[in-house]
């Protein structure tokens, strides 16, 4: 598949690498054409890898990863241009955090919206999935990495391109009982709501190579 | 042990009953001496239990229960009396639900505080400690109900409080690796935060019997 990769910070660079390594051809957007990391990260990866604009990227790609940081992540879309994301479908990674009030980050919109509405709402022809924002990127890409299942939670409006985004995730080694289903963008609150926790879970730990299970009683 | 449990809900009669059964004496606190519920609870727990007023309650415990609904917390205590309360360690299990904008709820509190840390600010003088919040009751007293390990966050500033909390949650069933010590009190933002996804978790599952577990991979 075409694929565009927004956002040149390392979860991007991690998702890209990990679908040129399956074959589908990536091309990684940024604010600029001639973006450094971008193109070494292009270079690196191969054949099947290519760098542009936003707009270049998202033109190109038939599926859209945003992985730009929160805060930048409107902007980053609609520098993409509505011409070339309308009607498709774009994995959102990214979280909304707020470093500008000290450590750990709180959140710049949560509990009664989220970062998933935000872009669902200004992209309204688009259909925005919030998925793989709960863990750091070297387990999005390789959740067998870790000693047991563990889940993705997945929420959007449309149930074809959660299926569509939930094909590429089982490609990432994700198996179907561990991609939940919350519903629609609205739930994003409840993803989103994780980084709070998380943050604070990598603290105490020391170690952010982790992911949250849910430990349910036989029904 | 003599313990506070404050509130006459769901959540107060589950943690009263299993202390009393773990051989604790246990007085059940409202707002007024003569709440039929907690009557009620008291007459069926047996010779162990007692019931009174949040003042009552709070003068016999040296451990207090915070097992109100959370916009009645800081009412509660109040009413408990800072005689009453100073000193002792508070597990505070209370979650800032807001059910006045729609279902689920939201938090009336959040983010960049939480409350915890109001509880802490308002009552100085006593060690709040929050436990126990992200999980249905029942699993609260019974950990072993679930077929895997998972986990329950600790939240406070005294050290010595949260030991003592743990050595309760221990006589519940908690193992040592399943509380996890965030921190100091502003941790429980993190904690609280679970709340929205745990909503959403419970809306997609229709299944209220789980709890989160922290699967992490070797360091």
């Amino acid at each position: 598949m075409k694929i565009a990769v927004l956002g040149t910070g390392m979860v991007g660079e991690t998702i890209g690498s990990k679908l040129v390594e399956l074959g589908h051809d990536v091309r990684m957007g940024s604010r600029t054409a001639t973006n450094e990391k971008a193109a070494a990260w292009a270079k690196k990866a191969g054949a099947k890898a290519s760098a542009g604009t936003y707009a270049d990227a998202a033109a190109f790609g038939e599926l859209v990863f945003n992985c730009t940081a929160g805060n930048g992540s409107v902007e980053a879309l609609a520098m993409a241009g509505e011409a070339n994301i309308d009607g498709k479908v774009i994995v959102d990674i990214a979280n909304p955090l707020d470093f500008s009030k000290g450590m750990p980050p709180s959140l710049f919109v949560s509990n009664t919206d989220s970062l998933g509405e935000q872009l669902q709402k200004r992209f309204p022809k688009t259909h925005i999935v919030k998925a793989l924002n709960t863990m750091n990127c070297s387990i999005m890409v390789n959740p067998r990495s870790l000693p047991d299942t563990h889940t993705t939670f997945i929420s959007g409006n449309d149930a074809g391109a959660k299926t569509k985004v939930k094909g590429v995730l089982a490609q990432f080694g994700w198996k179907d009982e561990e991609m939940l289903d919350l519903g629609d963008i609205t739930t994003a609150r409840g993803s989103e709501s994780i980084l709070p926790v998380w943050l604070r879970i990598w603290g105490a730990t020391k170690n952010g190579a982790f992911n949250l299970k849910i430990v349910a009683a036989k029904p």
